[in-house]
C-alpha cells in the first residue's frame, strides 16, 4: 500500500498498517505536513467539547484515552520521545459573562458524563499563579493532556521505518485509477511510480486536489487558518504556566500549552479565507491580546516562532476515514482542529480498514462515503506492489 | 582616517570626508549597523519636538532642512536611490486626553515657530481615510517627511566607495593609543591593523566597548530597545496610509511610515533594560495594539518582518560629535533616536571637524568632551595612512 502525505494521520497510518503486516511506502513532498507541525498539541476532548459535537467528542474521548498506550508502542517502536505532557488542562474564565458561557459546557459535560472539576479564580491561581488576578473562575479537566506534536511526528516516522516502512520524498503527480474503476497506485513528478494495492489519501487540505481522482470520490475540504506563536522561557526560569491553560476572554478562545523544553505555544485564529497562509498583523495582534490578558507575564517572553498552518475542514466538519467508492483508495483526511487528538484512534481504525476492508464500529460515522454517497468498497489484494523510488532518508 | 562603524552616521561620515578630500578607511564587522537598519526613517523634528529637548529640535530642522539637497548629491555620487519621500507627517490623537497632550506640544512648536496645521478628525480622515473614526484630531507637518533607512545606508556605501572610500569587513580588535597619547589607528581581529592620523568611532551603542580607549574618553552609551513590524501590501493594492501617520493612542506613541514598495513599518517600543535584543510578546502587542487602534485596516496586512534594534542614548541623549580630549580620536556616537535624521547635519559637521579640527558652530552644543570634560584635540597631520587590510567588496 501506498500512504500520501506524512502529516501525523499519514505517519500514523503508516506506521500501524506496518505494524499491522502491511508492506507500506509514504510519498511527500515535504517530510511533515504543515497543520500537523503547527498545532499547538492539546488532547482536550473535555474542555473542547460543545454543543452539537458531541460525536467528535466522544471519538476524542475514545483517542485521548488510547494516548498512554499509544505513546508507550510508539516511543518503544521509534526509540524517541513522543513528548506527551500529564498534566491536565485548566480552562479558564476571563470575566462574568466568559464564566457564563463555561458554566454552559460544563453543565454540558455533566450530561455526558464528563468529568471535570469547577474552580473559583481564586482556586484557578493556586494552580497556575501567574493567571491574571480577573480571572472569575473555571474547570480543571484532569485528563485533558497535551502532546508536542514536532515530537510526535518525528518517533511516527522512526517508527514506521523502524517497522519496515518505506518513505519516498517526492510531489505526487496523480493517482492512478484503471479503467476498470480501480485504484493502482500513483505516479510521481519525478518521473517514477509507485503500483499499490491500496492507495491511502492523508494529505490534509491538499487531498482533493490531488490529480487522477474521479469526480465526487472525495469530498471538498475547506482550509481553516490557524495563527500561533511559540515563546521562549529565559534559560534557568521556571515555566510561566505548568500546564494547558485555555481560556475565554470576553468571548474569544485562546490557549498556553506549555513544553517540557520550556517552550510555550500561544494559539490561536480560526479563519476561513482560503488557501491563505500570511502571518498578518491583526493575527498576532488577536492572540497575544488575549494571551496578555489571562496571563500578563507572557509579555515579557521572547517570541521564538511565529507559524501559519491550514487546518482540513471537511463539510461537516468530521473526519473522512476508510474505504472511498473507488476500490483501493482510501482516505484519511478531513480532521479540521482534532488531528492531533484523533491520531491514535485514526491510525488504529485506519490499520483496520486497510486489513478487513471495513472502519471498526467505533469510525464507522466517519466513513468516507458518507458525503459522497456510494458504497464504500473493502479491501482486496490488487496488484502486487513494486515501484521506482527514491527513499527519503 | 579610518571610521569604525557602517552604519548610517559612520558611512555619511566617510561620505562627506573623502568628499572634502581625506583619505578613508571604514572598518565594520557587519556592513549595516544594527540600529540603522532597523530604524523607520521618519525625518519628523516638528512632530517629534517636546518639551527640554530643543536644541534637539533646532539641530534636527537644520538637518531636516538639509535634506532635499543631500538627497540629491548622494543620489548623484551613489546612483542610487536614497528612498526620500516627501509627503509631510500627519500626527493624530486618539482619544481626548491624547488631543490635550499633542495640544500642549502644538502650542510649544507654534513657540518655537514651526508651522503646523491643527486639523479636526474629519480633516484628518480627508487626508487618511483609513483612520480610525475614533480619532479625534490631529496636526499636519507639511515639512516633516521619510526616507528609507536600508536604501540610505546602501546609497551612503556606494557614494563614499566612488569617492575613494575603502571598506574593511573585520572586526575592531582595539584602537591603537600610543604611550604619548595620541591616536594612531586600529588593530583588526584578523591581525592586520590600520595606521589613521585620525580616528572616527561611530559604532553606535557598541563604540564605548571598544578596547584600547584610555578611561574617560568615550561617555557610556545606553542601549535603548526598540521593537518593530514591516507590514506588507497585498500586491495591487493601494497603500493602507500615504504619509506618515504617528499618533498618541491612551498616552502611548506609535508610528505607521509607508514605503514607496508597499512596505509600512510600525513602531516602536522604546525599552530602558541593557543589551538585550529578545523580540517579546509584549513588544509586538503594545506596537500592534496602537497601530490597530489608529489603523484598523493594519491588521489585513501580512507581516513582512519582526525587527529589534538598540539606540544609542548618551547621559544627556543628545549626540557625541567631533574631537575628544585625545589627538586624533573623534566621536560620531550617541544619536539615540534621531539617527536617520541628524545624518547629513552630522556629516556636515564630521566632515568640517575632521579637516578644521572643530566643530560648525551649529554643532558645537555636541561637542565630545562635554560630558567627558577636557579639550578638544584639533585635528593635525598624525601618522601617515596605511595598512594590512581586506576590502569589503
Amino acid at each position: 500500500m501506498v500512504v500520501v502525505g506524512a502529516g501525523l494521520i499519514g505517519l500514523v497510518t503508516a506506521w500501524r498498517a506496518a505494524r499491522a503486516g502491511l508492506g507500506v511506502t509514504v510519498v511527500a513532498e515535504q517530510l511533515h505536513g504543515s497543520a500537523s507541525v503547527v498545532a499547538a498539541g492539546m488532547l482536550t476532548p473535555a474542555t473542547e467539547a460543545s454543543f452539537g459535537e458531541e460525536a467528535l467528542m466522544r471519538f476524542g474521548i475514545l483517542s485521548r484515552d488510547r494516548y498512554p498506550g499509544f505513546v508507550a508502542e510508539l516511543e518503544e517502536d521509534s526509540g524517541a520521545s513522543a513528548g506527551y505532557r500529564a498534566q491536565g488542562t485548566l480552562q479558564v474564565a476571563f470575566d462574568t459573562d466568559d464564566l457564563t458561557r463555561l458554566g454552559h459546557l460544563g453543565d454540558l459535560r455533566a450530561r455526558l458524563g464528563l468529568s471535570t472539576e469547577r474552580l473559583t479564580g481564586r482556586e484557578c491561581r493556586r494552580l497556575e499563579p501567574m493567571l491574571a488576578p480577573s480571572v472569575r473562575g473555571g474547570y480543571f479537566a484532569a485528563e485533558d493532556h497535551s502532546v508536542d506534536p514536532r515530537s510526535l511526528l518525528w518517533a511516527l516516522r522512526a517508527a514506521a521505518e523502524r517497522r519496515g516502512a518505506v518513505g519516498v520524498r517526492d510531489r505526487v503527480r496523480r493517482v492512478v485509477v484503471d479503467d476498470d474503476g480501480r485504484a493502482r497506485g500513483i505516479e510521481l513528478d519525478s518521473g517514477g511510480g509507485i503500483t499499490a494495492g491500496q492507495v491511502v489519501l492523508a494529505a490534509g487540505v491538499g487531498t482533493p486536489a490531488l490529480e487522477g481522482l474521479p469526480d465526487g470520490v472525495v469530498p471538498p475540504l475547506r482550509p481553516v487558518k490557524g495563527q500561533l506563536l511559540r515563546l521562549r522561557m529565559p534559560p534557568g526560569e521556571g515555566p510561566i504556566v505548568t500546564r494547558t491553560v485555555r481560556g475565554l476572554v470576553k468571548g474569544s478562545p485562546v490557549y498556553l500549552v506549555p513544553r517540557d523544553s520550556g517552550e510555550i505555544v500561544l494559539g490561536a485564529t480560526q479563519e476561513e479565507q482560503g488557501f491563505d497562509t500570511r502571518l498578518t498583523a491583526g493575527g498576532l495582534w488577536e492572540v497575544l491580546r488575549d494571551a496578555h490578558e489571562l496571563v500578563p507575564g507572557v509579555s515579557e517572553l521572547e517570541i521564538a516562532e511565529t507559524c501559519v498552518g491550514l487546518r482540513p475542514g471537511s463539510p461537516d466538519n468530521e473526519p473522512l476515514l476508510g474505504p472511498t467508492a473507488v476500490p483501493g483508495l482510501q482516505l484519511a483526511a478531513g480532521h479540521f482542529r482534532h488531528g492531533v487528538l484523533f491520531t491514535p484512534a485514526t491510525g488504529d481504525a485506519m490499520a483496520e480498514a486497510l486489513t478487513t476492508g471495513a472502519l471498526p464500529d467505533y469510525a464507522r460515522r466517519f466513513a468516507a462515503t458518507r458525503i459522497t454517497g456510494g458504497t464504500p468498497a473493502g479491501a482486496d489484494g490488487g496488484p502486487s506492489e513494486g515501484g521506482d523510488q527514491h527513499q527519503w532518508t
